[in-house]
């Protein structure tokens, strides 16, 4: 049934505060809801994933709120129209009070916060290569671009352990592009996730400033796993020790030339060069 | 002569309004004058480039403020012992109004703007591998995360052709943790950089989503000059037509995976890959 569009025309509607509220993990933590904000996250996490043999997180939508004069291309009823949970109109100048973006484009969903946790008995991931796994991460941008980096390098997988942000935090969904909801990404205990990637003859290659082989000199083309550490902290002791190799990227000038996204995708993308190339 | 250490107490110090001033554009170009904040990138800026043919931007440093309950590290005195312009001590409750940053850490230099355009005659570049060609440029903490990457992966050159943005921006250079300073990067026309390079017989790759050729199948054994387009609009029609060939990168999921500093660090780091194993 198509759900009935209601309209909130007062800044003081309590809707208004609690879509806003969201934006604080404490909030979402409390309401078990997180924030979706723009069309082209929305629309991912509407379509989910397609061909892996591991789902991508199970994304239920709660609400969603549009504000038309805000739209920016011709998609969006066909959008609207897809869902059917409740809709609430707003005028520009509420909704722009909600958005969490500077130039908003008119689409919002609060949806339910799914269980996150990966479970190695329903999904032993036997066949995805490469997988990421993500140590200790701390800022959410830099966790939403390594997924959008890692969608385009043909991840299957990525596992975040650790992490010292919410995997809902607003700035992952944003700089994920929502790649959050089409690539498999979950939260899993770093002990629990080696222990699984090794039974199933993953080679875990941990990536830091430290390591003692060159990267390129390593073959990826077998089931590989690579492992990044925090940002400020890098990895941990027993994420080097617990791995099979541990890899540095080869760098000119000082220390600190790369990102944590940009190691990421430089790595990545040398693991699809070797799959692509058979070298 | 060692310069003398000037206090300033007052919010209502003309100093204060102006080096804020700095952080806009149009005060920059009329004062002359930009804005670098932070330890690393006064050090940088100061330190220069080193072992390149071509020089780095000239930085003349025209006045430092400096807030010590800021410090966080222990080489600052040095770094102040080192500078011959005034310097302004301020408190930390004054500094923080004219800091860019969240934390601040007590240091920010006034420079004096040095001109940035190229110089084909005094520097033909002949024997850097790679270049990099950046054309009309939009986000300044784009260009700064691709100088900070470019350096890393050994470039000898960075021309950022039409930028839509100032190099001197304060997030440029944030970005590029001071990397504008110690990598030789320069504004150059795309016609007069493409004519100059292929007269050295630099071979020009235009890295863009309809390229033609993979990436990793080109040689950049040879002199390479990469050639990215603007994160919007991409490369311009003439850019394309120039170059010799045009190059795509490999992208499972959405057309949107990568984002113009990730494509540039991929593809710099393949070519780093390519010289230092000889295939």
């Amino acid at each position: 049934m198509k759900p009935q569009v209601q309209s909130i025309t007062s800044f003081s509607n309590p809707k208004v505060k609690w879509v806003s509220s969201l934006k604080e993990k404490r909030s979402r933590d409390e309401e078990k809801k997180f924030f979706i904000e723009g069309y082209r996250e929305i629309f991912k996490a509407i379509k989910g994933g397609s061909d892996s043999s591991v789902p991508t997180l199970p994304v239920r939508l709660h609400s969603l709120f549009i504000s038309p004069d805000c739209f920016l291309g011709e998609n969006e009823s066909k959008l609207i129209g897809s869902v059917t949970c409740p809709i609430f109109e707003l005028p520009k100048k509420i909704f722009e009070k909600i958005s969490y973006r500077d130039r908003p484009d008119g689409l919002i969903a609060v949806a339910e916060t799914p269980n996150a946790n990966y479970d190695w008995d329903l999904f032993p991931a036997l066949n995805l290569n490469p997988v990421l796994i993500i140590e200790g991460v701390e800022k959410p941008g830099n966790l939403g671009t390594i997924l959008r980096t890692a969608e385009g390098a043909g991840v299957g997988l990525v596992l975040v352990t650790d992490p010292r942000i919410d995997l809902f935090n607003p700035n992952v969904i944003r700089a994920s592009t929502g790649t959050l909801f089409t690539l498999p990404t979950y939260i899993s205990s770093l002990s629990e996730t080696i222990v699984n990637l090794r039974k199933q003859n993953y080679s875990i290659h941990a990536v830091t400033p430290e390591g003692k082989s060159l990267y390129s000199n390593t073959d990826f083309r077998k089931k590989s796993a690579f492992l990044f550490g925090s940002e400020q902290y890098g990895l941990t002791p027993s994420a080097k020790e617990e791995s099979d190799d541990t890899l540095y990227l080869p760098m000119f000038g000082e220390a600190d030339s790369l990102n944590l996204a940009m190691s990421c995708g430089i790595v990545l993308y040398e693991s699809l060069r070797q799959r692509n190339t058979g070298s």
